[in-house]
């Protein structure tokens, strides 16, 4: 095994994951608790940090690079906002350290939209933005986001020019575990196939209500009531109308450049954005979340001269 | 005082409102409690509504007459959906007898919608629909009842024939609770009034949306962090979406006739869609909820035969 050159965290506000990287880029060790920030701003960040960090081996003077939440003005050392435009290279610039540490730690920042009549904030997806760099390097792109908060970023040669964000996770698990339609998803909601039909019908009739499920989402409470439709139907629905309806509002706000949309998701949630994007008419071009964000981290580290080639740099 | 001839029972979901009413339909007392179907399905139905009645010093011989979720299957004793379409003075004739009381209590049905594509149910609405039958026995006309899950209902010449139901109050609680967003609204969210600037502005903004508010739901956390805009301006915001989205969706899948919504509802709510559908160009004719259910409960009870006028049908 080659040496760690720097260790990368994506710090979000209810999960935790480090990946112990060598000079370049290749991961060495990984880790992934839910110590997000919540948990985080009672424990203390440093704490969870070094328990990870001493479990994967990592040196006392090993270098860690940070995105994410522990950057909020509520989380562990505020990294303020950089305003829009913004380069995505210049992003990396902006690191801020952490005080008082046996190791150097530096937090990236999450970028600011200040329009008075659209005002957005992020935390992380800059990140993974920056592990696309190449993807959008040149021309007008637009980038599609998934997630809790889902982004949806609009760049023109490498910078940032403005952002929107649709809270389609966060209703998913709202409306799934604490209202009305809990009783018809129950309890272990699993996330449908992209073909599963009802998840297909219910993205198609988002798409075409122009986002507007409104008059839907009680319907699927009436469906287990009047017709018997089981729980995986009501979630595959509620999460074909959700996705439906971001990707409609999307469209409404968002114009898209050659009809194409950059996605970076990971996962079963991946699958089923590719999907929908494509039912809406875009083409895709998918990149892996998590590796986006691992890219992202290992570039800040890079410019912090962290990862000099050594006579070591090459995998095993 | 006159003698009670019935006493009168609204039992939703969360919540037990009772009306001792005399022969002519007069109030003679009222109790409301937070004892709905979820408590009552715990302690039983029975000793809540007898403790209820002792406490208003109703007769043990009694009738009781009640409407809302005590119907539903998971309540006390189910009153089987009347299928659509319905009379609205016919729903009336449909109450369901609870045995082994020793007075004589009747539960009123809901209504279901059983066509393939628009499954939809209600419990309570369609007996605040018979107390405002005066208003809607002739031609065409679409109902608007918001709350917690606000029905739009179509009906010709007293005849419900189709109805829609939005999450709107539903959706207020468990993003103002239990989302992000809670950390823009606070504690203790208050209801705006219909001219609070935030709540006019959110209105609009949904309206010209179409009811799609996806891309705005967030901006209300973003405006805390970036513009300092206040717990009640972010509650105001959030309430003005929803209504004005909800009104938005009703109007691109309901034909008002005579551009004319006839509101049930009370209170502060009444206000803020009185204002909103004014907003949306539409004439409103409002009636209060309140008063509706009771009439409607009480219109149940005389086909019963329990409000035979006798020489104490006299307000004294």
């Amino acid at each position: 095994m080659t040496s760690p050159a720097v260790a990368a965290v994506d710090w979000g506000t209810s999960s935790f994951r480090l990946w112990l990287l060598d000079a370049a880029g290749a991961v060495l060790a990984e880790r992934r608790s839910s110590e997000g920030m919540l948990t985080a701003g009672a424990e203390g960040f440093a704490p969870i940090l070094e328990r990870h960090l001493a479990a994967v081996g990592a040196p006392p003077d090993l270098p860690v690079v940070v995105c994410g939440m522990a950057g909020a003005r509520q989380g562990w050392v505020e990294a303020p906002y950089v305003t829009l435009p913004a380069g995505i290279d210049g992003i990396l610039a902006g690191a801020v350290p952490v005080g008082g540490q046996a190791r150097d730690i530096r937090i990236l920042p999450g970028l600011a939209q200040r329009n008075a009549d659209a005002p957005d904030v992020m935390r992380g997806e800059e990140t993974q933005l920056a592990g696309v760099l190449p993807l959008v390097a040149s021309g007008r792109h637009v980038v599609c986001m998934p997630g809790t908060h889902s982004k949806w970023v609009e760049t023109a040669d490498g910078v940032i020019t403005g952002f929107r964000t649709w809270l389609t996770g966060e209703l998913f698990s709202v409306l799934s575990k604490q209202s009305i339609l809990r009783h018809s998803l129950g309890e272990d909601a699993v996330p449908p196939l992209p073909d599963t039909p009802a998840f297909v019908a219910a993205c198609g009739e988002a798409l075409a209500a122009g986002g507007d499920i409104g008059p839907s989402l009680f319907r699927i409470r009436a469906a287990t009531l009047l017709q018997g439709r089981s729980p995986a139907d009501a979630a595959a629905t509620l999460s074909g109308l959700l996705i439906g309806a971001e990707i409609a509002s999307a469209r409404r706000v968002i114009a898209l450049p050659a009809e194409r949309v950059t996605l970076v998701a990971s996962g079963a949630l991946g699958s089923l954005y590719a999907a929908a994007l494509k039912r809406s008419g875009c083409a895709v071009l998918q990149a892996d979340a998590d590796e986006a964000v691992r890219t992202g981290l290992f570039e800040a580290a890079r410019r912090l001269g962290w990862t000099r080639p050594t006579s070591e740099n090459t995998v095993p």
